[in-house]
């Protein structure tokens, strides 16, 4: 295809894809003469992962050119090219140091292999502290069954990524885990309208 | 205690203190002199309560006064009574119509107890819709899996919720709707990190 039906199946603007194509993120066409060059499938694909990472997970293109290096560079591993994506996803979080020490001792308790420089650990002490200046204060036993349910939707998660295509198995978890997560929020808002009638309904 | 080791222990200033008094969504305290009176640990979880109801949910203090209503009247099951906070909470989501059908049609299947004309339907179809909108389509059997969890999410969250005490269960179920979220969010892409290594680590 052309540049303009590369474009437009994309839905990324042309001067933008010249900008992509100059800047190295997206491999070049096929020359077909002095001015043209023709693209396929593989362009698509990339300038929609590229689009994920821009639009959606709000990155830097240097943060995407990060990405893109090791979802391109197979002697990095599936899960290190994904987790190089997540990783600038939560980028924001602060650790407060006794819900730090709380996720760790969870983290060894559960057995879950999650780095120990990990940002999620950091996410997870922040969210945990800001219930704690509430004074909801979050039990083990609850914190525990909340991890369980949410390593099943991860079971779940990951099975929707394609094993076999490196990067559109890290569009699928960029994409998935920020906009499945509405799903999940609006899912638990009619779970408990559900439970809640079952226990407390008139 | 008197209005100044109100205001300190609830944590709002005195002037908002009064104004929620002359406003009725503060019960008075007990007269002890012309100018003073003295209140109680029921007038803290009030202005607990309210706080939640303002600052974490956003909500205006007409709707503030229409959930006070709702827990005050011990006709309203307590279902209703959180169900009236709830119901604002989501108040911003769009409906669109064939994700609309679907979630319909889910939840007949699933043989949740969901009111037809509830927000949380609609907020469901428009996370699916944006995941729609993204060529992110959720299969039918994915998002059973994601409900399944959810409902044990929501289980989880309704045994925090006191069953005893109205105002406390309405107070834990917006701060534990809100709240918890983020800390569901982390859990989960921390789950992704350990499922991730185990399927596609080195």
């Amino acid at each position: 295809m052309l540049m303009a039906e590369l474009s437009a199946r994309s839905g990324v603007p042309v001067a933008t894809v010249k900008y992509y194509l100059r800047a190295g993120l997206l491999h070049p066409g096929v020359a077909t003469s002095a001015t043209r060059a023709s693209y396929d499938g593989s362009h698509v694909q990339r300038l929609r992962l590229i689009r994920a990472l821009v639009d959606l997970a709000g990155l830097s293109l240097g943060d995407v050119r990060t990405v893109l290096t090791a979802v391109d560079d197979e002697s990095v591993s599936m899960h290190d090219a994904m987790g190089s994506a997540h990783g600038l996803l939560s980028a924001g979080a602060r650790p407060p140091t006794s819900a730090r020490d709380r996720v760790d001792r969870l983290v060894e308790t559960w057995g879950w292999q999650v780095a120990t420089g990990s940002c999620n650990r950091a996410g997870l002490a922040a969210a945990i502290a800001a219930l704690d200046g509430v004074e909801h204060v979050l039990s083990d036993e609850t914190l525990h069954r909340y991890a369980s349910s949410m390593h099943d939707v991860a079971e779940t998660d990951l099975d929707t990524v394609p094993a076999d295509d490196r990067q559109a198995a890290v569009r699928t978890a960029v994409v998935g885990t920020i906009l499945v997560e509405p799903v999940l929020t609006a899912l638990r808002r009619m779970a408990q309208e559900d439970v809640s009638a079952r226990r407390f309904g008139a």
